[in-house]
């Protein structure tokens, strides 16, 4: 049993729970609780961390079959710990190396959904657009590097698990992605102030993205130019603007194929 | 100026900030911010405090016309603010205080949309809710004394104006809420697992309330036996549920008259 905060695995469990920059370069991660570690593809899990209280009172087998798990006191738990009441269980997982062309490949001649990010801040707003793209059928998110990171605790929590099987795409240049899925007969949307046609008239094809920005100032001037088309999501009353993982579920929920 | 957190008013301001039951009970609570502070109708102002940097950089005659701002030093006002970083206007705001009879009263014979809450826990999804209701033309929120408390700062902050705008009546008996609902000719629907119709497909009336529970638990037995019909969103993927605020934004959106 690990009964020290020193201990280098611990020590880089915590890093990565931390430090996006340090998540990025060795590709992982770190969730917490039983219901998300029971999520776990196998190909992703690496390692499971677990109180002797977890242990007398759960079978980690059922949890994480593929490795065995390793003890720690419950001192150390709470300092690896992101949560205010930690459940005594937590797993390092592999992230999902996609990149925009492997989801492109797959993807190619078949029909394609994707949300694509331009710095969205709050954690609780991306992981809720993690959760609501799997549940509208979406197969991807693209997000620029001014977006949240989808592997921050808060974030991964509160994808409910599908962020195991919604591809998340990081990457440094949006414009060029944009591009680059107009050049693969991607139809590109944007959620806008300045959209003539409703969402609800608009037409959609099989191949499509919607473009959704920033909490507060919306998408960059430069992002929204590259839109093929520009919707608008009418509002009542006197409001300025929608939540934006508000903004991104009635966009996808509405061309959710409904044969299901 | 107050330079003295011990002042009765400073004490008073605190306390309606942490207290629920004190806010409910004086029918008083408070708002932070400029922006917020902007859209206060002048018949819920009941007093503003700044400090005197806000001063030197702004007319509080734009915001608080009708009530002379109280000044106070930056440190009172620091014990006083919920945030990170205080913008130096805080404003003490007067409750609706709508019944639900009042509310039928004023409808009667009218198209009525309402959101029905039970359980909500979450600051952000209430608040988010009550945005997205204004957005959707809806004209209310009833709400049971487990939902968290509108006037609670967090939420305030997140209704972005909507609070101001928005009915939000709170019940203690919500069944009793919900027959009376239905004894004034609005239709009850829930969004529910076991609902058989998907709720694009189902036709909608003038006056409607939709039903939406508990982040983890969803919507009581007694409550979703009450609802006149069940539909169900419609989820791809292995998600077992979605979002409270995106199931709310999803059902109301899809009943936003479309001719604005």
């Amino acid at each position: 049993m690990i009964t020290s905060t020193a201990n280098e695995k611990i020590k880089h469990v915590t890093m990565l729970v931390r430090n996006a920059k340090a998540r990025r370069k060795e590709g992982l991660f770190v969730v917490e609780g039983e219901r998300i570690s029971r999520e776990i593809p196998k190909d992703m899990l690496e390692e499971c961390f677990v109180t002797k209280e977890y242990l007398s009172q759960n079978n980690p087998d059922d949890i994480c079959p593929e490795v065995s798990p390793t003890l720690v006191s419950s001192e150390v738990f709470k300092k690896m710990s992101d949560t205010m009441s930690p459940q005594g269980i937590l797993c390092v997982c592999r992230t999902r190396q996609m990149t925009l062309g492997d989801l492109l490949d797959e993807r190619a001649d078949k029909d394609l959904k994707l949300l694509v990010l331009e710095g969205i801040q709050d954690p609780g707003n991306l992981g809720t657009m993690v959760r609501t793209a799997e549940g509208a059928g979406f197969d991807g998110i693209i997000a620029d590097n001014n977006t949240v990171d989808v592997y921050n605790p808060k974030v991964s929590r509160s994808t409910m698990g599908s962020l195991f099987r919604m591809p998340v795409i990081y990457t440094d240049d949006l414009p060029g992605a944009v591009d680059r899925l107009k050049s693969s007969a991607v139809t590109v949307y944007a959620a806008h102030l300045k959209g003539k046609r409703s969402y609800r008239s608009q037409e959609y094809g099989n191949r499509i993205a919607f473009l959704v920005g920033n909490e507060g100032s919306g998408l960059s001037e430069e992002i929204s130019r590259k839109a093929d088309i520009l919707v608008r999501i009418p509002m009542s009353g006197r409001l300025e603007s929608l939540n934006a993982a508000v903004a991104a579920a009635i966009l996808m929920y509405n061309v959710q194929t409904q044969d299901h």
